[in-house]
């Protein structure tokens, strides 16, 4: 459950640069950042399920269709979501992309869009528009600034999350680097907040698509913060090809290998969003099996992954497995609580429908440590299912209670 | 949304007492309580709909069954929810339940028995039943201590939940008295955590089975404090006849009257549950109009209701209406955005599917009132729903977070 140490080597194809463009008002904190490839790449993207979708969401799928899954750059800002912004924020998504467009002498659907923060606010889109020929000067100059893009995009992120693997495909090194933001309203369906993962791997659109699909069933949608699923969610995923290596076969063992690295830094960027989740201070995996599918065990999962009660517990490393079992109860799955056993840091401390005798202190310190493990065998099949929560704390209640004003 | 003042009038039939027997070792606090009937009444009961349901709940249904609805008392422990006890936790009940009868003189079937407090903790029915014979005394002697009986169900609430009712029924004035507990672990399905009515009208337990369960749909139902539902959820209703009024006929006018009265009786009780929601410091009132269907008005407004960014912006009296619109776009309900509109505090604060500007400072001092109103029009049809919830604040995290320890 450990989140991969930062190594410096990015996938060939791609620069990077971040700036403070004034959507913020605080002047020291990064608010816009691009990345920008040496040509048209392969592009795809997962976004979120909310019914409300923010502007950004809307253009990039827009774009993506147009241009059949490729781009050439995206622009991405923080402190604001530009959602339920109108007409005027579909505008605001549209002449962002349109200036990096001409900037990079590109048609305006090979730009992609992204934007968190705040909901309901009208975006300046101007103040972006100003900043972006610089930034775009920057990422042709330094080009490999990573650490600085991911930056740009942190909202109530404690820290930037970054991640990075590599595979050989046919006697070629593949490089995969990605980051990502959280840090609440983090509830994915189908993508998280934003991630961004470039890779010099060559691969068609419609590989690149299911690979990316399939790294973000068990990773990004596996993790919750707290409970709410954003307007905004969007992965998106990069291929520039500069590698030298041929270009991935559907099928093939070097495909297998690529899908391996990108799920890889998806693991790591999901779970370094949970782990520097609003407030958090333990990182938890929940684990569910014995539940009649998989599809049983996950709305098991989830139900104790975002109750207030077991998150609160956890906040005090409070042994209250009780409320583990009671989460489980309201899944709307059917099992035998007497059948059932629970494991709070690796204790057994129910099972055949009553506690099995514990010492509290012992466990309580167990509790304290940084990473617990929630187990939940509900005797009923051979599903299963693993998600990834944080704790429910006072800070959490604090960052949230006055986010606008 | 107020609840009632507190009125003296107890329906004929009934006496009450409390006591401390020693669940908890805080011994200032009362932990036992019991409703005796002067001779078997008609009982009506709902319960939780969690799979992991307590022992006393458990025994409670298969009294009423057993029975056909009939009652000669009710006991009640706080301190200790006896569920995930095992057979010994039946065991438990039972021997609480036997011993009252023991005292009264009527089969073990003709008591009911409720429990709440800490989940997976054997139930000490030792102490129970050595304080019971007293109990009964006392409920003899002085009677009418509804006030000790309501505070001996507390657990983490800071006040005790009392309301009273009354209406005509054939020139006789029926009562209703009823009293609840909360605090946390509330969002009903089918009941709430405990509470207790009473009546001297006379019903058929069949009658009084349908009045509560259409009572419960509109009130107890619609409440949530934390989106947690409790394993010993159970309301009862106690009907003594002893009023003197005929005895209810379905479908009459003095039926719907009683129905209304209890009804009356029901809301305040969960509307005082939620005004004393762990931590609470608002009672928020969720309206969702303009739904698919009530169902899914209902859908929409729990998911307002329990999401935790909603809950904290209200903690704060932020005017972050967009948490609202991200809430509901994740509830499973189709709507166009731009044909939805939203309401804090009675302003409206966003239409068309953009904002409608608000002086941020004047709506901040309006959602600073104890009682906040959310309302929101999604413009695609006719079905609405109205739930009330607190807010989520470091209160409930503190409450929380060492509840066992």
């Amino acid at each position: 459950m450990k989140a991969r140490k930062a190594v410096p080597a990015l996938p060939r194809g791609f620069s990077f640069a971040a700036t403070h463009c004034g959507i913020r008002k605080n002047k020291t904190r990064l608010d816009l950042g691009v990345i920008v490839a040496e040509g048209l790449v392969a592009a795809a993207g997962v976004f979120t399920t909310n019914q409300v979708k923010a502007a950004p969401v809307l253009l990039t799928r827009r774009h993506l269709a147009a241009s059949r899954g490729r781009a050439r750059a995206l622009v991405v800002n923080s402190g604001n979501a530009n959602c339920v912004t109108g007409p005027a924020g579909l505008s605001a998504s549209r002449t962002t992309a349109a200036a990096l467009a001409r900037e990079l002498g590109c048609p305006e659907r090979e730009i992609l869009v992204c934007s968190t923060g705040v909901i309901g606010v009208p975006l300046p889109a101007d103040r972006i528009v100003l900043r972006l020929p610089a930034l775009v000067r920057a990422s042709a100059a330094a080009g490999k600034d990573f650490d600085e893009f991911a930056r740009a995009i942190m909202t109530t992120d404690t820290r930037p999350k970054q991640a990075w693997a590599s595979c050989r495909i046919s006697g070629k090194t593949v490089r995969v680097a990605g980051c990502a933001k959280g840090a609440g309203m983090i509830h994915p369906r189908m993508a998280t907040m934003l991630a961004f993962l470039v890779t010099d791997a060559g691969a068609e659109p419609g590989l690149l698509h299911g690979v990316l699909r399939n790294a973000v069933r068990g990773t990004f949608n596996a993790i919750s913060v707290d409970g709410d699923t954003s307007t905004n969610d969007t992965v998106l995923l990069l291929a520039s090809g500069a590698s030298g290596a041929p270009a991935l076969r559907p099928g093939s063992a070097d495909a297998r290998r690529f899908a391996q690295a990108i799920e890889e830094v998806c693991r790591s960027l999901a779970l370094a969003i949970v782990s520097d989740g609003e407030g958090a201070g333990h990182l938890v995996e929940v684990e569910v099996r014995g539940a009649p599918s998989d599809r049983a065990a996950h709305r098991v999962a989830e139900t104790i992954a975002t109750s207030p009660l077991v998150k609160t517990a956890l906040a005090g490393a409070d042994p209250n497995w009780g409320r583990l079992l009671a989460a489980a109860g309201r899944a709307g799955v059917a099992f035998d609580l007497t059948r059932a056993r629970v494991w709070l840091a690796g204790k057994l401390v129910c099972r055949r429908g009553a506690p099995v005798a514990f010492n509290e202190a012992t466990l309580h310190r167990r509790m304290l440590e940084r990473e617990v493990r929630l187990a939940l065998d509900l005797g009923a099949g051979r599903g299963q299912a693993r998600m990834w929560t944080s704790d429910l704390t006072a800070e959490y209640v604090r960052i949230n209670a006055s986010y606008r004003t």
